[in-house]
């Protein structure tokens, strides 16, 4: 074990030991080392620098290919946005852009409570990457990992295929409603003692579910308690942060209702600029820690978490941070921002109306009120059929495509379809089913 | 295991046993699930698709914020270039933009012999992803991985933290010449019949060598016959790629000398815009195999490869490939990167002038005709010092930023320093290694 990495373990297990508890054991070995990135950070600034194997005009500007910043609307640094072309083209640093960080987080805490802390968000390579940091640091071989069913499938891949580790779920709808005790039911089948980790993910995909006030007191009170019978690990993954429609449904991340509020709950957020900012082929996500920037615990998962990213990706995308980091800046985003929430509410409520007016013996609705999606269940005279054989029907017959989500669900991505569409995208899905069970 | 799964194992064992034996536990595990992204793919152009959690017009278009868009020069697909600004900012296909793969194999077979096969590239997330999904692929617990010495310190990180591989080195230079049997070398001190990767790069890094048209002989033939002894993955990291300077000196990748020469020497070729295109922060990179486009070993690598990828980092970056389509479709592409080269030959010829007048009791400089980097070598009178005591000297005493190489070099990284500093960078090496040994 090097030094430094011997000295981040200490620091973490000095300032957060349920953290350090919760390590995987390449989380435990992962530190960013004292290599290029770390020697060319060093040289900055020096009159002479020949640290980084990237192609400059020798004074840190870029050597462009004209036929490939045609491509590119950008100026210098601070026309027009912060970071300009020279920095889209060459290498990002490896926890990010700084001001997009710091920007970033300006926004992540507009709503949160001045004392609970959170990191300087470091940059990854969109949503999923930032999942699977998560998994790297803390998942591995026999991990539980707590998650309401249903649930993303790619969890399964991320943490299951990719660690080794096991997803332990629990029922996300009782009765035809939102359990908020799902994620700590799931925990509550764990021997006492043994650490674990948890995905909270609101707006949900594929339900298309936020609680309401009292239910997210509910789901925040069940893991606090959960902490009380092991170290706990709880990933907001906030994809599809801001896009709620209901009245009365608060939009915040649960990452504030739980940060610091219990030494052995570690809440770690993980959000992005592709719901957001709709900005889905950029790949910027976020990762955020529960602990003060420049605190012993940030700086070692800092550490760590850009020796793993350097390992695998080498640095997140310049470019695509340059694209955000200029929206953040400008005046108009959040109205933007907001004309797009409104877009998406209108195919709600249309797609709301339309599943309303099923035939309850056909398709039941769990409530959904937020997000991309909304789910269907198969009830009634179709409880039983195989959701995979419907979607093979209506791609078939009905010129519709849909995702089957086992064992007895179809999701339909409201945000992809226009508003006059849903009323008979939802006719076809009723009839086709009708069809399967004659 | 899935019956997919058990599918594509059976397809690559039968059409390259020799893949089949050098994939890891993951490797084994590893394929592209008929989740969403299949289901999205089965969809595409339905009349009404409610598959995708992207938000779009509903006819397939962005949704998109004009702040963030305002950064980009980018109209319809064909309009400048292949891709348009809609898929710019959409999700990628998992396995890339189809356009931008099909016009990089081109580029990459322009000096490929017609009968050497070699599949449609897979996009990555840069260079290093590439390189992090062959270690997920075929590294793993206690794999020996060959490479010359001194390496790229992040192949280290990349095959030996993450997935526990170790490295078994063998020195690059004899008699401060290159050595073409340095890997086969490597390769002869393990076990006849283990399985094992070895890491090929030229032009090399940190070295800027890439070998003679007789050592490059030499190079292919002690491969081919290390890999009667053994299942042998041979890993073209060709991140330099054309970037050659002096006369002879072959400048194709040697993936083309090792694919199909061997039923049990397994080539894979990693290379990408970074370097080639002088685009460091887009991260497009590119992960090709020695089978040919639609052949079962390709079919089962590229399903594996994409459930890696849909798990670490959901999809790839479409900007960035937008962008890369659109300078690979410019009619005047090859000419600006021939100008990029001839700028970097005229540093590499000014660095080599510089380090031929240095005093060869402190410095020694080992061949080097390629690429971004040289080194140079601590001996005679500095011959014991640390290079890491003499890049602090460096940085503090002569404004000087290096990057030290244990246990007796210096990398000088000439793409970044312009031609005109160059022999001060150097004066001011050869000062400071002289007050080191007084």
């Amino acid at each position: 074990m090097s030094d430094e990495l011997a000295r981040i373990n200490a620091d973490l297990e000095a300032d957060s030991p349920a953290t350090a508890a919760l390590l995987s054991p390449l989380g435990r070995r992962a530190v960013f080392p004292r290599g290029i990135p770390f020697q060319a950070a060093e040289a900055r600034g020096k009159a002479f620098n020949g640290t980084i194997g990237q192609i400059t005009d020798g004074r840190g500007g870029a050597l462009a290919l004209p036929s490939l910043t045609a491509g590119l609307a950008l100026g210098a640094d601070g026309e027009g946005g912060p970071v300009g072309l020279d920095r889209a083209l060459l290498y990002s640093p490896i926890d990010g852009l700084p001001e997009l960080r710091r920007a970033w987080r300006d926004r992540q805490r507009r709503d949160a409570p001045d004392e609970v802390d959170s990191s300087l968000p470091l940059v990854t390579c969109g949503l999923t990457h930032g999942l699977s940091l998560v998994a790297d640091l803390f998942a591995g071989e026999g991990r539980a990992v707590a998650v309401a069913e249903p649930f993303w499938g790619n969890y399964r891949q991320t943490f299951v295929t990719r660690t080794g580790a096991r997803l332990v779920a629990a029922p996300a709808y009782r009765d035809g409603r939102f359990d908020p005790r799902a994620l700590a039911s799931a925990l509550g089948t764990l021997p006492p003692g043994e650490p674990a980790l948890a995905l909270l993910n609101f707006p949900s995909n594929p339900g298309g579910y936020s609680p309401t006030p009292s239910e997210r007191r509910t789901v925040a009170d069940s893991l606090l308690a959960a902490a009380e019978r092991r170290p706990l690990l709880v990933v907001c993954d906030d994809a599809y942060a801001g896009l709620v429609y209901e009245e009365g449904i608060p939009r915040g991340s649960m990452f504030w209702e739980l940060a610091g509020r219990h030494p052995d709950l570690v809440a770690v957020k993980v959000d992005g600029a592709t719901k957001e900012l709709a900005f889905f082929g950029g790949r910027v996500g976020f990762l955020t820690f529960p602990f003060a920037p420049g605190s012993p615990a940030a700086a070692a998962l800092e550490s760590k978490v850009k020796g793993l990213l350097r390992a695998a990706i080498g640095s997140p995308v310049a470019t695509s941070q340059a694209l955000v980091a200029r929206a953040l800046a400008s005046p108009s985003v959040e109205d933007e921002i907001e004309a797009l929430r409104r877009v998406l509410a209108g195919r709600w409520r249309a797609l709301r109306a339309a599943l309303a007016g099923c035939d309850p013996d056909l398709l039941a609705s769990p409530p959904f009120n937020s997000g991309c999606f909304a789910l269907v269940e198969l009830v009634g005279r179709t409880a039983g059929l195989d959701p995979e054989r419907v979607r093979r029907h209506l791609l078939a017959r009905h010129d519709t495509g849909l995702v089957s989500v086992a064992p007895r669900w179809l999701r339909i991505a409201h945000c992809s379809v226009a508003e006059d569409d849903l009323p008979e995208l939802v006719h076809r899905l009723e009839r086709g089913v009708a069809e399967l069970v004659g």
